[in-house]
């Protein structure tokens, strides 16, 4: 049965809950609509995440991803729902989201936007020289 | 109806006013003249700035980066007075403008400067391993 | 005094006519207005050459270049008329003149057109491993 | 009034129809569906021509790119498909076009077809050293 | 139902057996064993190829390539061998495969070997500036 | 006698346990199964750590690399054990394992996880103008 | 009247005294003499510094640049004295200079000096996502 | 037992004699003496051949390599030894070795030598689009 | 007379004992032995270091370096002891060695090891927008 | 003795006069003065050639590249001066020279010279695949 374009982001269960670690995926297949023109806009999509007690399944995100195609949306707002999204869907430590849209009338834009959990705090982080 | 260059500035509300978002544009097409010979200049701007309540509208934008077009400027002064633009315009958080200029008798300049509102302090960054 | 735009190319004597080689010049600033919208178009310029009696003055090229600034060009067109200014300027025994276009809607366009002198063959290329 | 996708392909007349020259074209936002799973598919596609009477409108083009993002296609039979209508609308000397598909299971596939006039032959080319 | 490793190559009828064509395909996830120490190997295949009535199925082609991750296999033969095994379940008219293999011993080696159908010759190729 | 794959992890003496300094290891060559599909999964993995009193033996760590050729792991999951492998078998003051897995479905995934020993703090990072 | 080198640094006022900003210099053609062998020495200068009252005139360092070409100077002492001369032309609020000099028996030499002036201290970096 | 520098070159018979096909070997660990001044010199090499009835065995290859870093040797003269080398003991086809030598007095010298069989013409090449 | 490997490192005084600065050096020609097979190592060393009294005079680095051409030597007990040797010849405040050895089994292994002078503190870093 | 710059060429005797072979040698350290103001001009030098009886000494060359160090040169002149004078010095198969100046009035020129020993022919390049 083939798969389908679907809001709804699947999880499972993270191996490591016991540890802050890394997760962090790249997107190269956002599309969406102008909201303004009706044009195909593209993007790159770039999320990184701390998990709490699920994961973001990988088939699902695609398929979440998948389900822009035929929308409208801005480049600021979507970047922001698709953050929230993410967010209520697994409830991580920490979530980034970094939305590297194509040249539109000579003009670049990229937008990133966070969430935090309450009180989480990361580890100073370990520069090794 | 064909644009036009122009210093005004437009504006959106915006989407995301709850929190600290970065939006980071390209614009590898700024071109004004040197006051000193009359000959032009090239420049990429690198604008990024964390909004407050407004956005700057892209296409607007477009149309004040042309507005430069004919006029003398030098590297310094252009640099700090378009980010006060921007400033005045959307009374952002934090802005950042990066003027990367061509290079002229051999040697490459550019010029970075901030506008930061009062009272303003960013997040500690999340640093991610 | 300073210098102006100039349709005018100023030329110089080929200081080594008894023998075919070539002039490389790349212009990355290259900007005109798009007849359509009247906004401004950017280009880079890769000019090759094998001189006969003159050579192109760089300094009148750049004067040349700039004089696009404030016309009306399409793509296909503008190219074909800069090779044509330089043919007719020096008659080189070949031209070649590559213009590089800023993307516009998500489109890169380069067009690249030549002319060679009546009679001229070049000579075999020695390829070295 | 915002554009449509669209199968129609406009062309304008060649400025230049008395010799040969290069139009080359680079867009790198082709989507279509495979016509297996249903799934997104992407491609950069590079078109290059020597145009007769006609050359290819980039509105147009765009509009045509556009025209495939709910369509199924494969890969070999949708860059055959392309190039034979171009060929058809512009009737060029010599037209080739380059699909570079995104990964799909680890392997990446890129097509290229070409069509060249009855009777054309491309003048030797000029190689400078 | 999981696919299996096989040496069975599928195909698919060519949707243009009118002209030639080139279809172009990397894999970078070809591993084997070294027939000398039992070691795994690792290489990046390039396959290129015009087809005559047949081309290869990709996800086939990938359960090819993953039959060869128990076997042991120098690197000269095997280069031979998969072309050999193209050729046989496709006869095209053309075939070049190239293997770049990673590092070993401080060396890097690639081994590029190709089969031509008897009496098929490739078109003059059309360089275009 | 021919190396074969291994899950022990050899060590030897650091050789200037009085100070801490940093070893960084990068193995492009590691590939396990897919514990849905059983298809093959490839990735860098990118070792970093402050050594106390032992050192992981380059060929004993390839060997253990080796181990997964035919073993079901999830990105996430192995990751952490990998680092976990690690610590136990030379109880660093500081590990980091970073996995970068290749493309699938269109989406790149990578892993960072790590270990600190209790009491252990890094030494401020001298950054260097 | 053709310029000529000077260790005279002409200087021009700020334009924006009432903040602190970025000018950065790249200058890829220092070329002086080494003082053991008498040959040239090339090296690529950056810049970069926050201005107080005066910022440093371009020509004017192209010829200072230029005086250093009959000169004998060591890498170490040349950088250091480069800086404190702008340092002590335009008292600037912080300055640094990077002389990033060519290979010499097989060793690539780079060296980095900086000046701050007394009681300044750079405002907190804002780190954006 | 531990590997030796040798001169002596061992080979291995060409699993497919019966049709042309390139082996391409990167060697970046070349290094020998300047037989003027003592000093150590460094290159890499590229070597390319087309075997007749044997191929250059791999490790062997690396003990040749090694055997030079204690011997005196000129750039042009080593080259042309190691291709003869090369050819007296596996009498291919053709060969080429390309020496890429390490900077020196801030010039880049790099060596190309071929030995081709007598009566050996290389298959026109199939250069597809 | 021409030069010889040596241990013994030269210096000459820090010409800017006044201040903090950095000197940087890259060697990319460090090759040794390997203790356990005898076959040859290499690697490319990055120095850096803040001066106290005494600098590295570069000729006689290059003897250092070359003295390590017929040493065994482990990769880990090689860089601290570089760094070592380095300290006491010029008593640095501060000293940094990152050794880049070449890929070993498939395997790339860097060691970085740092000394810092009793009671030496860094400057605050100027990280300038 | 402290070398000179000299405009005088020293050769060496081929050491493989009996066949065609290449020496390509990369000098990134050419500097003369503009002819009209005065002002360094800089460029690196691509000199490749196929020896007859005699080669060019590496130490010579650079003293030849050093002596245009205070001499006026115009781009196209010197190219072909300097052909000529290697032509004269060894009296080659073939010669050719690549000056790839760097940018001045934002316009890069590259001029390219060769020379042929009258009845050379080079031999049909082999292009493996
Ligand atoms: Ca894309
Ligand atoms: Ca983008
Ligand atoms: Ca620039
Ligand atoms: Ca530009
Ligand atoms: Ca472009
Ligand atoms: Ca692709
Ligand atoms: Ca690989
Ligand atoms: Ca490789
Ligand atoms: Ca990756
Ligand atoms: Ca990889
Ligand atoms: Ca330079
Ligand atoms: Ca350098
Ligand atoms: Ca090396
Ligand atoms: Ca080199
Ligand atoms: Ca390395
Ligand atoms: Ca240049």
């Amino acid at each position: 049965m083939p798969s389908q374009p679907s809001k709804a982001l699947e999880t499972f269960p993270n191996p490591e809950p016991s540890r802050d670690y890394t997760i962090r995926i790249r997107i190269p297949e956002f599309t969406c609509l102008c909201p303004v023109t009706g044009q195909p806009d593209f993007a790159t999509l770039h999320l990184e995440y701390v998990p709490e007690q699920r994961c973001v399944e990988l088939k699902s995100l695609k398929q979440y991803v998948w389900s822009y195609r035929d929308e409208g949306a801005f480049h600021e707002a979507v970047t922001n729902r698709i953050v929230d999204d993410i967010a209520n869907a697994i409830a991580p430590r920490f979530v980034r989201l970094t939305s590297e849209f194509n040249v539109r009338g000579g003009i670049y834009t990229t937008v990133v936007a966070e969430r935090r959990a309450p009180g989480w705090t990361p580890a100073t982080p370990v520069t090794l020289p």
